[in-house]
């Protein structure tokens, strides 16, 4: 039993809900919030709030977006024809920052996890294959973690996708990575992978 | 550069405010949020802003409360002798939790620490001392932690307070714990402090 006053432990409560907070972190940042000014508090609470209220998927790619359709789609100087799937928006966040990529995305919401009851309906891939149908596509750049789930969503989607380019993101030596610490796996697709100069 | 929604944004930047919170945990509560029951997030919300509307510190011991006097000193039956000092709420919680002490508190508000500009008046010792004159107490435990800032405040107040006597929580091998793992210090606190059958 804690010896807290009942909205200290409301909040101790909501806190441990989210994710990689547990009991005692969720305890440290209630205690901590206490103690900053008023102002602190009320634009975290009202940020809360915001995010629900304002952020929607884009209608287009299904990325965060403020309007229906995301800032990248609708960026007219953004290659059209080129379509970069992910699972999630923080992938696409990761390769927007790298300024690795010029065109569109396709967030899928996931990859296939029949253990955890997705299939591919649970993931946008009927919307994807309409996006190649209804616009000139000239190509799509399979871009799913390369883990277990990623490689077997990227795989069922390489059959499944027609009538257009598909690639897959390469995998190897990460850069400034030391080849010692390079595991089994990555060495070999790194070794398969090699190009010539 | 990230690319995400002002409101996604905004919130990842209130979220890495909160201590322990880095700007990856923010963004990966956030997009927790994002997916999360409306309801979740509106309960979220609306702890925070009730936390700091109706928390205050009891005006007898400065534990939070959300009355003017905390639970612990309008119970009567509470030993009101007796005062178990300790730098703060979650200190006391801590006490509280392991039924170990059936008097009243006294929260510090932290310990000194000369090089941070913690010095006696930025803690609650004024109000200590009037404490122990206004009331018929008998003793005072002194529960502050172990560490250098601590025991330095632990000192500081068994030279300032007077007419009470003044004890210290013990220091020793922690229950469950094996010898070969105690430092140094602990091990040579447990044989001063001894005790005999």
């Amino acid at each position: 039993m804690e010896h807290y006053p009942t909205p200290v432990l409301k909040l101790i409560q909501s806190f441990s809900k989210l994710p990689g907070i547990g009991r005692k972190t969720a305890e440290r940042l209630t205690l901590h919030l206490l103690h900053t000014k008023n102002n602190e508090a009320c634009i975290l609470s009202a940020d809360i709030l915001e995010l629900k209220k304002k952020v929607k998927l884009c209608q287009c790619c299904f990325a965060l977006s403020e309007e229906n359709k995301c800032k990248i789609c609708s960026d007219p100087s953004r290659d059209m024809t080129t379509i970069c799937v992910v699972e999630n928006p923080s992938d696409m966040n990761a390769i927007e920052k790298a300024h690795a990529f010029s065109g569109l995305y396709h967030v899928l919401g996931g990859a296939l996890a029949p253990l955890d009851g997705i299939g591919p309906d649970e993931l946008r891939i009927k919307e994807l294959i309409l996006r190649i149908k209804n616009n000139n596509i000239k190509e799509i750049i399979i871009a799913t973690s390369t883990n277990v789930e990623g490689e077997a969503t990227a795989s069922y989607l390489a059959e499944k996708l027609k009538n257009v380019k598909i690639t897959r993101i390469a995998s190897g030596i990460p850069i400034g990575g030391d080849l010692k610490f390079v595991d089994q796996l990555t060495m070999q697709k790194a070794i398969k992978g090699r190009y010539g100069f």
